[in-house]
């Protein structure tokens, strides 16, 4: 299970990084803004990270779910908060978000397994 | 090919499991809305199938349309009668509809196999 | 009230014509399908127009809701299953439908007062 | 200006009693379920509220968005706040939420001028 | 009818001087961006601003579909050319598209109107 | 990665087959339009094409993009062209259109393997 986790960060590097080296400019800015903007600002990380979260739910992208919870998970976000934010996400996406509410808490328990095995 | 059931809903099971123990009370309300909203009421539960069917179609939620797939499948509704609000899905939510009308006739194939595999 | 049916009617047809009348065979071929694919088959035209109006709502286009609630109406269906309907639509579509629900129930109010007038 | 507040809200109170008082079950329990989720639990009112307007405008819903605007404005949630969860809003869906970008602006001057009038 | 270019370019310009002035840096760059990706690069202008036609369309956002509208316009696209692209975004994102289609195609009315009379 | 092609391909072809041979007649005129739709016009094949990718790519279907890709790679277009259209498409859909963007950017790069293999 944990494996999920390196395999999903793997590939995305991998890709990002091709993508990246394509000299596309309008993309290598919009990957620069996201970078940019889930940092403190008028809001604090943990805030911007669950709306993240949140809009990548609803909008229903696994890899963007992915994303958003590693990093809320990095920033010590606990399960009870992540699964409190996920249930607006269903309330307000229907129960079409159900599918993705599944494999975003496996994924959580992922990033649990990982980070135990690594202690 | 049947095993494709079989999965879908193993899978399916074990993780709705860990999301209801999670008592999370409006994931856990959603669920349960989730179950009464198909019972027979002003409409028949055949229509209502037809209805989440189509709902999930044009949403384009693969689960979601084979959950209920496998519902119209057991109220026996015909291969035919779920083609036909498929078109209708396909014709209202576009080309887009028809990688997962694929994904949805191969999951009606493995629907009748797995019921032809427990005669 | 009644109006809002008339005023629909009216802009749609207007504009539909003119669409038409431009020549464009894909936009000429859509329509035509459009009409074809809610007559009787495997399934009767109210579960049909049934599939269009919670396939509408679910991709929250009013003017669709509206087009698919007039043929309801004249179709004979009660207003307690189009609201089922639309509750299977709302359940699946998430809270975002609620706004569509409100104009929608607004419409059928409008439909039964054109109605009533023209008695 | 000011009065775009209050006809939003008559509109919405008005049809909101007329879906109420119809007795559809499904319908509802979605809007008691939409009064509770926003409930303090593990995350705070702000930051729900934050969650359900960044939901919002990702799925391109204005009504929505205008309810949750109104709701942070009352949780004494700055203009900054809000426009730095709308500015990830407007990342993570595209270009295509600017036009709910600029209304729900509009809303918040709207909000404002409510205010200063009542004050 | 011609009014209804007028109008749309006078609001969207207001509320835009809004926004950045309101010194949010990621919707400045959002802003910024939007400008630079339709310049001419290994794609011409023309071609980029039927693409952005075609994303608004299938993404049902009235207003964008405006914008590039008036932008193909300005360009010398015919309305031949703009109605094919149109119907390629009808055949894809489904019959849903079709009120929206309604409408672009009186906005292009109006700016045909709009151009006559400044003649 | 050249297998990605073929496996791609392959399945598409038999389950078109499979839906085409169940004669539903909305889905097979669909099918048939979804063959026009992209010949010559007013608009040449290549601007068809790259219509058709924007609009898969920012409706986020995987299997619509890697349809459009290969045809766009049959036509000669290059890969800084559709990197472009899929940059506008990406600046349009938002942040959630880059997990697709990896998976295309991928889906070219078999598409110029399976070239280099048959020469």
């Amino acid at each position: 299970m944990a494996d999920a986790v390196q395999e999903f960060n793997d590939y995305r590097q991998k890709m990002n990084e091709k993508l990246l080296a394509d000299n596309n400019k309008v993309i290598k800015r919009i990957f620069n803004l996201d970078t940019n903007a889930y940092a403190e600002g008028a809001l604090d990380v943990k805030t911007k990270e669950l709306l993240g979260l949140v809009a990548s739910a609803v909008l229903r992208c696994d890899d963007c779910v992915k994303y958003h919870m590693e990093t809320c998970y990095k920033q010590g976000l606990s399960k009870e908060q992540v699964m409190e934010a996920l249930s607006i996400a269903t309330l307000v996406g229907g129960t079409i978000v159900i599918p993705h509410l599944r494999r975003a808490y496996e994924f959580w328990e992922a990033l649990e397994a990982n980070a135990a095995k690594s202690e």
